[in-house]
């Protein structure tokens, strides 16, 4: 049977480092026989500018359609001055809410070949390979009441509300705890529930997730204690597991511990497993337009659908298997060149990958 | 004048530390006949444990009566199954609320002696010199309402409301410009505006408060990438200014960079200049009573509180030179202590300050 896939390649490197992608895409549909019916739409910025609104119903509309969606990126300064509800991020938000993507898998792995990319001393993230589980349409990004609002003394007060429910807490556990299970089953939960009551109860359903897991080991860690863990030891993790503002800050100081931001893909997954697919890094209007942005982190995403949505793991693990072939080549986009590698430019580096597939 | 001092000494580690602290703290008295008044009194689980509860009536009224208070450090696993409103830490935060200690001081500084102890590489970490102010008594630490409750369906809710009025904002504003002054004149201001109300009302209102410092730089940076450019590149911050829940998780990371925890004091300071300060490592139950704690980042804690409090900078320099002095000789505890260094006690280490002073 067929399968939907819709392209959003987004604004600024967005449809530089998508039009790699799709040609990686195109060219394990013909060699596995998938079956892939691509289809284009507009999203953030660029949907902003054509249509009035970051998340135009079109868009919507083919995503609530497609098994999976691979995501360039969204956003840039042109858009700083749009009022909120109107922002770029907003449209990434609406679907990641509208879709009920709720978990988020960002995995943060050193690529032997780039080891010394990383900020850290080498013997600290050498085989670094955590699993971040993101919790994405719920939490303080969601939470309401929220705004801004003048008090009685005629002073402004902004406020959100950070809110989670048993349900909530207990799908995004069990995700972190099935990958668990298929890593070295042991699952770290962060919280801050020395403060906040609503990671009181974040920590009691995870507990109670555990019990269907004995397989896999569960500890607890303050948020506060995570980052530093992250900087000094980030080896001791597998799988760290925490809501969507938590898990936003963790999972980019964690990407950026590998050095190489450019080269990590993400998971967005509803219940059934059909998903969103992006790279973790955001849209870079510094570089747009000169052609050598990274294509790989989103070259990897089109691993990551294959492996969760399309249930492929043999094209998942040839295109991860090509991706190592070039590195080993020593072909480096700009972010990851060192001295006495070779420098390609988006368009080389997305060939590179289809010869060694 | 006479000025009072109020000695916390906390849990588990926090009396052996603090009676280094309090060596010190007595010689600098003599030495420039402060005429300090040093008083005691109970917090956290050494006050749960005597009186019922972490922040005893009789502890706040000494606490407000003190011009300065030096605390060791609070909590501990024994007290984890207490529930919620008389844990240890609520001690902590009582205090900090009911003294009004809104602007919290966290100095993220790499001492020369001890670069090789950083996880990060020497390059970019050497000379480090960075300074966290976090806002310590509103947003979601103490935003109303809060709690779990039932919803219709039966199942439970967590739930807590992160809110900032424009004053409170812009009092830790204009502590951040004022330090800034002192120092490398630049002020990086971490909000998640893309996202959050609340730091949308927060970016605006550091902009109001920077035109009031026309020598100081403001920029802007969201959290997660904070937490990235932390790991990537820390020496391009000055000081950094953010709310109660992105201070504790950002300078808790920036601490670890120095990779010498055990060094970093902090102050939390009121409107009028009075003062808590400890250091910014917690109790470590785990090398609690055997006497090798480091004492340094509270001896360093007393320095905070001659320049911050009571105005005594030469007295606050002579207790930094000394602790530099005592690195020079390569005396080190066991937290900090690298081949070919002379391994110290808790004691030996105040002991050695006290002569070098
Ligand atoms: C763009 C922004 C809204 C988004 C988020 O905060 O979730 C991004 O930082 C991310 O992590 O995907
Ligand atoms: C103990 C805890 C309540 C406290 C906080 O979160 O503020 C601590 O982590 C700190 O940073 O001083």
């Amino acid at each position: 049977m067929s399968k939907k896939i819709l392209i959003l390649p987004g604004d600024h490197i967005g449809p530089e480092i998508m039009a790699e992608a799709v040609k990686v895409l195109e060219r394990v549909d013909s060699l596995y026989s998938l079956d892939l019916q691509l289809d284009h739409a507009l999203l953030g910025g660029a949907a902003l500018d054509a249509t009035g609104v970051p998340l135009p119903p079109e868009t919507l509309a083919k995503a609530r359609e497609a098994d999976a969606i691979l995501l360039g990126a969204v956003g840039g300064p042109e858009w700083d001055k749009v009022e909120a509800a109107r922002r770029p991020e907003k449209g990434l938000l609406g679907l990641r809410s509208e879709l009920e993507l709720f978990g988020n898998l960002r995995p943060a792995l050193l690529y032997p070949q780039l080891a010394a990319a990383s900020s850290l001393k080498p013997e600290l993230v050498a085989g670094l390979d955590i699993l971040i589980v993101r919790e994405l349409t719920g939490g303080i990004y969601f939470g309401e009441p929220r705004g801004i609002r003048t008090l009685e003394n005629g002073e402004r007060q902004g406020y959100n509300t950070y809110v989670y429910s048993e349900s909530e807490i207990r799908r995004i556990g069990h995700l972190a705890f099935s990958l668990a299970r298929q890593r070295d089953k042991r699952v770290c939960s962060v919280d801050k529930s020395n403060v906040l009551e609503v990671t009181v109860l974040w920590r009691e359903i995870m507990e109670e997730v555990a019990k269907d897991y004995p397989d896999v080991t569960l500890s607890h860690m303050y948020v506060d204690n995570a980052a530093m863990q992250l900087v000094r030891a980030p080896k001791q993790f597998d799988v760290l597991v925490t809501g969507n503002m938590f898990g936003d800050i963790l999972s980019d100081a964690a990407a950026m511990l590998t050095g190489s931001i450019g080269m990590l893909p993400s998971a967005s997954l509803d219940k059934d497993g059909r998903g969103m697919y992006e790279p973790c890094h955001g849209s870079a209007p510094d570089i747009a337009g000169q052609g050598i942005a990274n294509p790989l982190a989103t070259i990897l995403s089109v691993a990551m659908m294959l492996r969760y949505t399309l249930d492929k793991p043999e094209a998942a693990a040839a295109i991860e298997a090509a991706v190592s072939d070039v590195l080993d080549q020593g072909l480096r986009t700009a972010d990851i060149c060192a001295e006495g590698d070779t420098r390609v430019s988006t368009s080389e580096m997305g060939d590179a990958v289809l010869r060694a597939l």
